[in-house]
């Protein structure tokens, strides 16, 4: 099974930036993430792709890396892309040291243990992923009850909206996984 | 009206080398977008988001510039958002030099007097656009069996997807699209 | 591009009372409205919709003439019909005397600065024109709450009804609007 | 229960000729129909009601009668309105002689005992009843296919689109059949 | 008509223990359900099935049978299921001794005449009947403010979950209700 | 966290009948399927659960027992149903020795890699789960296209109802998959 519908390329082909910054997270992985190899035809797509990464998921934020995780997981099962959901619930369970909340959450979010503060979280994350047009006020007001402050609902609104566009890059490219991905973090914690 | 629920700065606040990129978009307008105004907060997204909007719509493509404003008005009607409506479609008007086609694409793609690929183009991306989880490759054949080449539906994805993330944006923030948008291109042609 | 997908006739083919009815508002307006050229072939259908039109829309009522467009826009715009929408979006600018309130309340009447009465109303009345089914007491009684008596909540469905036959009739024959309801109305008012 | 959420009023309360139009009705069928009496105290739009349900079920048609009832029963059963699923399911059975089409064509007409002309005529129906904005020319030359000239099309749609109107204004009042609607024709004939 | 897709068999085909609990049934109706007849040739699942029935339809509840049946009606009518509307409908006129419930809660059972205890439970059986993954803890909560017990509950839930079924199998079948179902319990009541 | 929202009970509690047919299901996974435990205080129910699930998934079918699975984990995916889809998910991949399949199908059976055949099982079964109402004589046919016979489209329908249920029952439990389930069949094969 070819990783994409479309051109694959090599971490060679790229301008010497741009593959330095993909390497050393090949080197953490042990493996370069099929989503880098998809784009590399593409370099300035590239290149922003990694830059609006890097400021929503790297920057301090009220919300921790594993919630960070957990909206991608429920949006992005909220538009069934493989790709997102399968790497980003190995990020999560990395993250959250949880080996099941990537599973119960791209399941149904609904019924997964998260705190009542994510469960308000969630909810606006897959409706602003799934029915956009029906945001409003109301909504950022329960956020804000729910203790999020404005660069937190900007956060989740942005990384719901980043991962709008790489759920359709996904399934636009029928970008697949790679095999690490399925297994990460699957090991139940002995502590 | 505020342009934005959240913080909205100035392009004074805003880095050298970012308001180096607006100052003369502003220029060719006549105004500031809001959009631009109201991610000055965050310059980093706003670099990215700059960025991928430069990549996907002054590339080279099979597809006009016209044809890619096209898409961002379906799939941002779809959607229900104002901002991109209202300042895309001004955008389409100026480039297509047709006073009605944005109106008529926003509200309803399927009776607009396209061309037949056009019409293809536009039921791919307003489904992708709504409902990625079904698009799969008899999609990608009907594109390639209306002309469309590998790049093209690259393209046409990728437009999509951005403003699936714009969208999201613009709801998230309740963006008021400036003025001059809704007037802009609404002279019918004498020609 | 033809006005109709079926027959078109003309102020000549039609009854002298008939006739008589439509010459004034053809004065008035400078152009014949399409819909009324659509449907000359079947006077006893055209006269009826004129009957009723005129008892909803002419009627002294709880609801301005202005409130009125609005429930057409909304509503015909939740049906994505373009004609509904172009020709009563130009009558809405012209009895509202508000050039942008038509292209908000089309794209996404949640997101419009209308008055919150003018928010339930919208409400009520674009549910009533989706989901007819969902419809109750608790619905009506929203509707009181907001200060809306049992005559205009008959109006505010009602004029949902009529325009929900009305939407299909021109979605039915790909009905066109007359170029002059693109433009009419979009001048920003000096004053 | 009351018949209707709004005042009701009786036959005394008409104007004479709007009266004159009812009594024989009332006459045939041995009581007044519910929703008449729901529209009394609005007489002008009751006479437009009046005409254009005589304009669109009376007509010589190439639908026959009990074709036309089958598509107020479909679409109505779609909008889920109980006054004219059941009012018209009675006079669908008087019509066709057949005492469990009704049920059949409410609970769900793809799987009743029609033509296949008759097939065509409710799918095209119940979409044009629940999604307006997807009909289109391919849906029409469907029909032109199944035999259906223009007239007969336009038949189709603007009984649908009566009827839209009607469900909305039946949920709208809660609007109660008559008792009789409920067993009218459904003996099962001896012959 | 044949009353099913597949095979159909005769209760002469079953093994006596099976046969033996179909034939009182068929006695004290006068017929053979179809529904029967279309499983006689899997008399393992057929055993199940009537297994599953009979401790849900036939145990004790704190629900009525009456009202067992309601949820039977108004889940199989969200599904648009000929054969057990109208078998069930039947049963319900029957069992509540009111000629019009089954049409009124089949047609929208909002705006049916019940309790409001029942409608909690109406509202709540739907809802699981068509979109699972939406219950929650809240759901079952107002449930129990509307005075179910855990054990209601479990009934209203599982007797949802078996129409599920019975519904799928009903329309895989396109299984045919007997004649008799249309008319059983039809005459108002005289008392 | 409980395995489920109402009483559980062990099998201790159940007539010997019953426990002896789920102890060597027990022993076999070296556990108890938190299921079981959830019915307990329903034996009859149980009984006909266990009946019914037997005579399904144990039956020689034209269907292989992962197919089977397969479907049971894609239907259950469409209602969002947590223990079926992480519990069948365990038995597809150690009945498929394939550790990737069941997060493939359970995020998105379009994108799964299956074959053409099981492609055409899964579209009908999913469509079954989730619009029962839409299916007819065209889906059966496309079954039989795809060389399914009789018995076999009668075993895809029935599989589905079935789960049809058990998704509800497990969503109205809120049930909890034990722990062994996620992580079963998961280690990929080294031939």
């Amino acid at each position: 099974m070819p990783i994409s519908r479309f051109t694959v390329g090599t971490l060679a082909d790229l301008p010497d930036e741009l593959r330095r910054r993909i390497e050393p997270i090949a080197e953490r992985s042990g493996f370069v993430p099929n989503v880098f190899l998809s784009m590399i035809h593409r370099p300035s797509e590239l290149a922003a792709f990694l830059d609006y990464h890097e400021a929503l998921m790297e920057r301090d934020s009220g919300l921790t890396k594993a919630e960070r995780e957990m909206i991608v997981v429920a949006t992005s099962a909220a538009n069934e892309c493989l790709y997102c959901v399968v790497a980003h619930g190995a990020i999560l369970r990395v993250r959250s040291r949880d080996s099941e909340i990537a599973d119960r959450i791209a399941t149904n979010w609904r019924t997964a243990p998260v705190t009542d503060r994510q469960r308000v979280m969630l909810d606006f994350a897959t409706r602003l992923a799934r029915s956009p047009e029906d945001i409003g006020e109301a909504d950022i007001e329960r956020l804000r009850e729910a203790g999020f402050d404005d660069d937190d609902i900007w956060d989740i609104g942005s990384i719901t909206g980043f991962f709008a566009l790489s759920n359709r890059m996904a399934q636009l490219l029928d970008l697949q996984p790679n095999a690490e991905f399925f297994v990460m973090g699957r090991q139940p914690r002995s502590d």
